[in-house]
């Protein structure tokens, strides 16, 4: 059995779909992604292992899940802190920061020594919509990733990786692999370049939507919106 | 130490609160109080007990998160089905319902033969705004839920009951008693008089807000949306 994969486009095609026919709104989806990354941290790295979570958001829909995941860590009793540079202009990811702050969770500017004085960290930057450079703010953060002793989950892809031919071949991002990945809805052609712990979450995949996108919903445990994988994608 | 509740009129000041000030939407809301009743359900009614569950929802927001917690149900692997004769107009109604349709779980006519055929029944059909009368076609419901030997599980209030002073003194719904109650947010005053399993849920209130509102958050445990407590409020 070999793990089915969902590409860049068909994972861009599923998320619309969601939205249309499905009738989901981004408001729950996100509600949901960024619920089931928070409970991959919390296996990862329950919070006996340190309070302090950094989760660097970017721009799009990886940053605006990042920032769920943020409150509801908040909620289990973890510290986190914010690094979002360049917040998008959605009013949801404007609602979703306010949450936020109305938690006093604060926004850093600074992700080196952020960095550095966390106990685990979220890579929420880019998602499956990634692809070409990294731009400006972000290499400096993708640098401080790969060279971070700092454990990392990552949400959908490690950022900086191509969602189909997954690390680049050399520098920035090339040594770049986190800790943990929490692959949403369906595992990218990425998952196959990644050795670390893999999760699937967004536990609101019909078995219709899954069957014409052809991929495996894996076998979810009791109330779990998310569940860890071997290479073949079976639960572990 | 006695247990703090939310009257009509505060939980409805702070719901509104929470889609103003606070910045959610109704959508997210709505996804995380019905995940709260979802896994209240499981631990009530997990299902090796049983899997059919009948999800009876009213017209109004309780109704809505019924809906929602239906859709989390069937992922848990239970068998739901819905009854929803007055069907709300707002468009998260109609768009809860069609996320159901496509997973092809049924929607009922005739309550009381479902209700008959069913492990267990979560009631989801008047919250904190109800006061009065119970219209048509409710009463009919309320009196099959009262005479129901199946688990019943209310959301926010068992229907029919008054918000501040619980159950009718006589006639329609003055003997029914759910064998579980799941209080969103915070438990209302009608609390003191039900003597089932209770659960809060709604894990999404700031420490601002419980003390504005003048009351306690439980001590939810690990990543649970939902927490049993006794009479005085506090953790069991």
């Amino acid at each position: 059995m070999t793990l089915k994969t969902l590409g860049a486009k068909a994972a861009a095609a599923l998320d619309q779909e969601l939205m249309s026919t499905c009738a989901f709104s981004l408001d729950q989806l996100m509600e949901l992604a960024g619920l089931s990354i928070s409970q991959a941290v919390y296996r990862v790295h329950p919070p006996s292992k340190g309070h302090k979570v950094l989760v660097a958001c970017g721009p799009g829909n990886n940053g605006g899940d990042g920032l769920v995941a943020a409150r509801h860590l908040f909620y289990y009793g973890y510290h986190p802190s914010i690094f979002y540079p360049k917040r998008g202009k959605n009013e949801l990811y404007q609602r979703l920061a306010k949450q936020l702050e109305d938690l006093q969770v604060p926004f850093v500017e600074d992700f080196i020594s952020a960095a550095e004085n966390t106990d685990h960290i979220v890579d929420a930057i880019f998602g499956f919509s990634f692809s070409g450079e990294v731009r400006e703010p972000f290499p400096a953060v993708i640098e401080a990733l790969q060279k971070s002793d700092k454990p990392v989950t990552s949400v959908d892809a490690p950022s900086s990786w191509d969602i189909e031919q997954g690390p680049p071949k050399s520098g920035l991002g090339s040594s770049f692999m986190p800790t943990a990945l929490v692959s949403l809805s369906a595992p990218k052609p990425l998952v196959k370049h990644f050795t670390g712990r893999h999760f699937v979450g967004g536990r609101f995949v019909s078995p219709m939507i899954a069957e014409k996108y052809n991929f495996q919903v894996p076998e979810y445990e009791g109330v779990d919106q998310v569940v860890e994988v071997d290479v073949t994608g079976m639960k572990l």
